[in-house]
């Protein structure tokens, strides 16, 4: 693939920044957008030079792939401010490697370290004001690449575009989260895309999760789409069970998506002593441990949200509550995670990178 | 959903047609696009007026959630000219029912009739030139919708651009077919979209196609993603066994596609007398029905190439070559329906509409 070393970005600026026009007391996650982004297109097999330019729309041919054929692939990342304003990513490079394996799935050119990581940092340069102060403030950053040759024959494209966009994002709680169990609807198959951040896996979940808003639930637990019986993601992030003491989560597979947020905290928990099983969890035994009291938490692990705590399920006709125990691993982790993310805390593990 | 009567479409020719530009002659599929298109955006919970415009560039905001999420559908259609000059469209209505069980599917607005079938007819009437005659030889018609809406938030989309794109084919032969039986990859979950015309389905194929291409195979037939022993779809078709003189073809369900081709070519075959099975067809028994002679044919069946019949198939280590019939199934059914398509045959069915 063309992973050859591109060019030095080149930069235009905003003449004026629209920062001032924002109220960061009042942001909705993933709306507003800064002055600058990044974009890269790929044409006659070569990544051309990268450019950091005003945010604003694109010019795309309508029979461009992406729009017939779906051929689009994302990272979700953030980027943070300690204290003393120096700005911080979380293993950029785990996003980048990922992002690549998505590339490789979809028929999609890699994208280089010199544009992905090296195109980053030079954005958030740029548009660090643009990141908001406060633990659990970020600056969200929405790597992203589409295919944008055209011609309506189900082919892989041979030009691309890669961008990445950002938006401060506050802190927020999502409440209290009563998710339903899949028994019809699936979000991935055997040898399907499910560990790729495809688009499509998206889309695919909007309609059962409609449904299951309609019911009075606000996300939905997938299960494997064979059986039924083993339960794999929450909406779309990776699921996370305590019994007792004990966390229990899927291993990845080519239908569960290999969560950053889920191996930090796989690494975090056992770093505290908690022990983590990671084998298929049947939703059996869920039931079972709910039922006799063992099942103490359910949480959702991403970007986005960091993490989400469940209050309680639905399976079939049955709903069962999941009582808030005192010494929470869901809260535990996340106020471990977020104050390692904004320098509150010693990174042992060398994940924060300065920008 | 927002069904209602829309204005009567807005029309804005070009000033000179970039016909005389085209070489007929030599058309690659999907790749050349006629003068005009129509273009209709829902806005507020409602269409708006539907326009035929020159054919150009959209322009988008780059956190459209077509990009990040792959809400996309799409139909394919063909318009025909007879030998009178008269132009012909094939089971629109079939179009039109399944692209909105598509958007139901993917969580968004029906289009409604007065702009997918009614804006069909005005614009193929605006560019009726561009339909090239001759049996096989047609307008290929891409309707497609996408989501418009901003925000990298997965959630289904506020805005959507249905449009309607015309591109001229000329009569192509794909050839001696070889295929891959999957055994691995898959194109549709049990619960998933499969059975929608959904972008993402579509993408999802490249890489695992792009694999057999190496190994020497133009296509995959595509299995159940659970057990990988039942046959479903070949490519981007559906697809026909003929063991002696009975066609099988497999029964729709969430993960096969309800294909306009397979349901006209099974009334074509009874018709002629031919018995048509519909019933899952397994692996195995194909394997069994190619080792003692009486596998006769195994064609693919879709709007773009009518018939493709393949020539032999690869399961595992062992390839298995098709003798092609003297009195061949896929050649009787592609010349009835291509007749019938060119209104050189009388259409009993009442499939023909005129325009």
């Amino acid at each position: 693939m063309n992973l050859e070393t591109t060019n030095e970005v080149e930069i235009i600026k905003v003449a004026t920044s629209k920062i001032n026009q924002v109220d960061f007391e009042n942001l909705t996650f993933g709306t507003i957008f800064t002055d600058h982004m990044l974009v890269c297109d790929y044409r006659n097999g070569a990544w051309e030079r990268p450019t950091i330019k005003p945010y604003e729309p694109f010019t795309m041919d309508p029979s461009a792939k992406v729009f017939h054929y779906g051929q689009a692939i994302f990272e979700g990342m953030k980027a943070y401010k300690a204290e003393d304003n120096s700005v911080w990513l979380f293993r950029p490079e785990e996003n980048h490697i990922r992002m690549n394996k998505s590339a490789v799935r979809m028929c999609m050119p890699e994208v280089p370290e010199s544009v992905f990581i090296e195109g980053l940092k030079e954005l958030l340069k740029i548009d660090q004001a643009w990141i908001p102060k406060g633990i659990g403030n970020t600056l969200y950053i929405r790597p992203f690449m589409i295919a944008t040759g055209s011609g309506v024959i189900a082919q892989p494209s041979s030009e691309y575009r890669f961008c990445i966009i950002l938006s401060p994002a506050k802190s927020y709680y999502s409440g209290d989260v009563k998710v339903l169990i899949a028994d019809y609807f699936s979000r991935a198959a055997n040898g399907g895309i499910g560990a790729a951040k495809a688009a499509g896996n998206y889309s695919g979940q909007f309609y059962p999760t409609q449904l299951a808003q309609e019911a009075g639930f606000q996300q939905i637990i997938w299960t494997d789409d064979a059986t039924h019986t083993q339960l794999e993601e929450c909406g779309t992030m990776n699921v996370f069970f305590r019994i007792n003491d004990t966390l229990y989560t899927a291993p990845t597979s080519d239908r569960i998506l290999d969560g950053i947020t889920r191996k930090t905290l796989i690494t975090l928990a056992q770093d505290k002593g908690i022990e983590v099983n990671v084998r298929p969890v049947l939703v059996e035994e869920i039931i079972t441990a709910a039922e006799n009291g063992s099942l103490k938490e359910i949480f959702g692990a991403g970007t986005a949200a960091v993490v989400s705590p469940i209050c309680g399920f639905q399976y079939k006709d049955t709903y069962y509550e999941i009582v808030k125990p005192e010494n929470s691993y869901a809260k535990l982790l996340k106020d471990a995670l977020t104050q390692l993310q904004h320098k509150l805390t010693e990174d042992k593990f060398g994940w924060t990178i300065k920008i």
